[in-house]
């Protein structure tokens, strides 16, 4: 079959392959043959013009196929996606074919220009955007029905004849990079630059947040541990610990936005025109012409949209909180109704009746988060969003909301309703460090060990005891199309978000929470960086300009715990001794001592600049150029 | 002397005056000479390249000049400027002079396209930017000494050398405009555009605000007059009262962006690029070269102009403010004893002695305003900003906060100190209805008067009965010179900002100050129009895509209101007796209530799109044809 591949002739000889395609067994031949011809065929005939080889295992032909493409194609791809690179005279700028020369490092035969993971996000983009043109269907399968525009890719995937595609690893590149990420035991910053040139901008700038989070929490820390060791209890320095804690987490959060633009900058997303990308693959509707770009692309309308998101995701949500409030006054009430039980009748069996509790509770948590992160995919999906960014930023929002009231309602009902001091910095402690462990469990250290379990097996069954770098190109595709997916930063953004939320929520009951959360971010970079570089497949670069609603999500989170610190204070018995005559008193000074932390909160915000002054200055010089260009015209 | 002038020769047959030029009487021939010869220089030769002609009146030659340009000139200084076009496919672009024949009514005969407040804009940008070359100092005056780069004009007008520059009127089109503007009496809108057509999009925008703003205080109004009709005074009724105008006040200024959007879109405002503009002519410092654009222009230290703002400019302020709190403290200690005197000694003086205090604070807080206004217009221009629009608003920003306090403190006093409600819906009502009046009087009638006055001496000196449009050249100049000088929308938006506060800060004990600031705000209309076409000189149009920081200052005025109605509310006798057993309970509803409509309103100020989604998509299609420009450099 494969010789009968006419179009495969203009294959290079020197073809370097860089994603996997992985189609389902027993797929038809015509289906194969009319997709590998739409990969290979020609930009202007609606083709992605790429190459693609199938993979020989020595089991024969497995429906495996690799995809490269040729160095010139990569470069016109570049322009195609945006990609913003250095150029000789250190500025940044948006790469195109016709001003190649004028680029850093650029030469027709340095094949390095563009990094591996560069390439693989291009030939995603190319495959994503392969749209159907006149089929009504794809061969060999009436039932998966396509129409002019629809991404073929995405009705592939959808129809379960594509099964997955995923960009190869660079074992030699691993190597290096495992090794000054995590090989040694070393305190320093880690190789945000070479991670990025790997794993691409989303997750190297997951790390740059995760490790700037964690120097950002060592003040508090620091200033948190003599709370604990001198058992200090006076208010007044609880009052000072929070402020600072409040004003600090402030700081930590605009401080961030200016690194985050002159890591993005030097990256080269800073300056990527998210705007005019392409739609998402699972973006629909009918074929129009887009109005800022003119091309044709699927349109839709964008008070449907509105409708759709106002009139039943809104509501939805609303109802699904809710409910979660619901189960949590239930929870209070089974607790007490076996507390009840217990004191009634003493027993082995009552004793063992006051976990069941907790026990359902947890289980009926659990089960509601996923159904509710299913329901938010479909509901988000549903809205049909033009933009994968404005997908993920409404998806997060969805979820990110429920899990907050999942994991501090219960805190704030025990802080604000129960008033206890005491269970709240039991709960707190107990919430903060057994999650912290779970998740490090559950996340990397248990899925690295049945990883390294699988190898293992795999290896015997090959009989071949090579090391990592040995292997041939058909092996190690077997092994990776074997590993985890890696689902996107948002579990790891949630981790470091609730952790934020114990951290600053109830900051002035337990100061000591920042010293659990430094300690379980720095292991969690290492365990973070094992997951990506040993656990996972390879994912997709991905560029991006910052941490998009996230940094809303932490500085939400930091007004949230103004209000809830101030509150605390308010309610400790030292603040209440000091006005003895009228409570009225203390609470008319909690409050404007509130408001006046918010507003200087909002002031600082908004006196220190987003971006610092030399990267405003080359975005300035940059944007002034390119009205000069169009003066020119 | 005239005649001497050899480079006048290439004055055009038809020069159209359009800005006059009033030097001191007696200055040097030489210095005339000078400067006359480097506004018709050519650009190439660091000239402005305009045209100029001496004022030949009866009395003979007065040193006042007029000033014009070639039709050409003027299109160049168009690009230069950056002037913003509707071309023939309606779309706004920046105008090019190679690129004119795609704009819409463009002719090379015809003069009407730039309107004439744009010719004026330019010849003043190009008078302003006019920069010493090598002179050391004015010829003629040594003490006002130049370094190259220095705004010649600027210090013509520091050394007394100019006294003045203005724009002329065009007596024909203004009688048109004050017909259509408020010649007849009828409900309708303004004619923005022709008022954006004569006076400039500042001055039109800020119509558009004032009429916007009345539209939108109307439902207040509305809802506002039962409650004074039937004496409502139940608690819910007022809350409900409150509410809604908190919620109100959020949408409108929400909204404002987006009209103002669709304003400065269709004026072509919101596409002028004013981060490329030339520094403000008070800007100084060492002649360097811009980063930005790479044209030769003064460079002052960013660090050292936020060093002044923040360790010279910020306590002087946080004084200033202190030394007002200080002094409303001894007026109010003024008043009690005033109060005690009178009613131990009770006389005719004792009760003239009551007035004593308030018009002693009432003349105290005058000169302080006026000794502050002045001392931040030093600040400020000593602060050196780059930019003309920057230097505005941290002008305004110190103003602001300085009025604020002046206007509010004694009703905060009033209202959470002395918990006075009566008295302060008293005040309330005092201060807002005799300010309003006072205001339209000192601001628009009494000038208009006196004005009216003057002329009639002056038609009555020249001997002549012609009216207003037969005037000679001379005359109208004579007479234009001696008008008055509008100084900018900063007062007119300054009434509307305190206007807003007396309405908003305390609206659930006075509902009817919306009422009065409707009735207010339709003759301020009429009164400020007539101030504009009657009483001032014509200003310089003055391009502007924004109401800039009163933005800012109106949405924190509605967010400082929402705190103020919840203490007013929750202070309310009815809302104390719904919680007759804890005063507790009814402090922590009150802050919940606030908290919970603060956040409303961020989530509001968030949903609610800046721009409407057409400008949007137009703005977007313009950014991303200036990328594809780029591109195809």
């Amino acid at each position: 079959m494969v010789e009968s591949w006419s179009f495969l002739d203009t294959v290079e000889s020197n073809f370097r392959p860089l994603v996997v395609i992985e189609l389902a067994k027993g797929t038809k031949e015509e289906t194969i043959e009319w997709f590998a011809k739409r990969i290979v065929d020609k930009k202007a005939d609606g083709g992605a013009q790429l190459l693609i080889k199938p993979l020989v295992t020595e089991n024969g032909h497995e429906n495996i196929y690799l995809v490269g493409a040729s160095h010139l194609r990569l470069l016109l791809g570049a322009e195609t996606v945006g990609l913003v690179k250095e150029c000789n005279d250190n500025s940044m700028r948006t790469f195109t074919y016709s001003s190649r020369k004028t680029f850093k490092d650029f030469a027709d035969d340095n094949h390095n220009f563009l990094t591996m993971a560069e390439c693989q996000y291009i030939i995603k983009h190319e495959l994503d955007n392969l749209r159907a043109k006149n089929e009504k269907m794809i061969p060999g399968y009436p039932q998966a029905k396509l129409y002019p525009g629809k991404s073929i890719v995405r009705r592939l995937l959808t129809s379960g004849i594509l099964v997955q595609i995923f960009p190869l690893h660079d074992r030699e590149e691993l190597k290096k990079l495992r090794h000054s990420w995590y090989g040694r035991v070393r305190v320093g910053y880690q190789p945000l630059d070479d991670i990025r040139c790997y794993f691409g901008e989303t997750i190297a700038l997951y790390f740059g947040f995760l490790e700037y989070f964690t120097f950002a929490l060592i003040p508090m820390a620091v200033i948190g541990i003599p709370y604990y060791v001198f058992a200090w209890e006076d208010y007044d320095k609880y009052v000072m610990f929070a402020t600072f804690n409040l004003l600090w987490s402030t700081v930590i959060l605009e401080v961030w936005k200016r690194i985050c633009a002159i890591l993005t900058y030097r990256w080269g997303t800073l300056l990527m025109k998210r705007q005019f990308e392409e739609p998402r693959p699972g973006f629909h509707g009918v074929l129009g012409i887009n109005p800022v770009t003119g091309r044709e692309e699927p349109v839709y309308s964008s008070i449907k949209r509105q409708l759709r998101i106002y009139l039943v995701s809104l509501p939805f949500v609303c109802l699904c909180l809710y409910f979660s409030l619901y189960v949590m006054m239930i929870y209070f009430d089974l607790e007490q109704w076996a507390l009840d039980y217990h004191e009634e009748n003493e027993s082995n069996f009552s004793s063992l009746m006051l976990y069941v509790p907790s026990i359902i509770y947890a289980v009926v948590i659990e089960v509601m988060n996923r159904i509710y992160r299913y329901a938010a995919e479909f509901l988000t999906s549903w809205e049909n969003h033009r933009l994968e960014s404005s997908y993920q930023n409404h998806l997060i929002l969805k979820v990110l909301v429920f899990n907050f009231l999942n994991c501090f309602a219960s805190l704030f009902y025990i802080a604000f309703v129960l008033f206890d001091m005491k269970l709240l910095r039991q709960s707190l402690a107990t919430l903060l460090i057994t999650s912290q462990i779970l998740n490090q469990f559950a996340e990397s250290l248990l899925p690295y060990w049945l990883q390294k379990r699988h190898n293992k097996r795999m290896k015997k069954r090959t009989c071949s005891q090579k090391t990592d770098i040995d292997l041939s190109l058909a092996e190690q595709v077997n092994m990776e199309k074997e590993m985890g997916t890696y689902l996107g930063t948002f579990d790891d953004y949630l981790e470091l978000f609730l952790q934020f939320g114990y951290v600053s929520l109830f900051s002035c009951v337990y100061p000591l929470a920042a010293v659990f959360a430094v300690l379980n971010n720095i292991t969690e970079i290492y365990s973070d960086a094992l997951k990506m570089c040993r656990v996972y497949k390879r994912p997709f670069a991905e560029p991006t300009a910052n941490i998009g609603v996230w940094q809303l999500a932490f500085e939400t989170m930091s007004v949230i715990s103004v209000v809830t610190n101030c509150m605390l204070i308010g309610m400790s018995p030292q603040v209440d001794a000091l006005f003895p005559d009228s409570k009225m008193d203390l609470v008319l000074t909690v409050a404007f001592v509130e408001h006046l932390l918010l507003a200087i909160k909002f002031i600082m915000a908004f006196v220190i600049p987003d971006k610092p002054r030399d990267i405003q200055m080359k975005l300035a010089k940059l944007e002034f150029e390119s009205l000069e260009a169009l003066k020119q015209q």
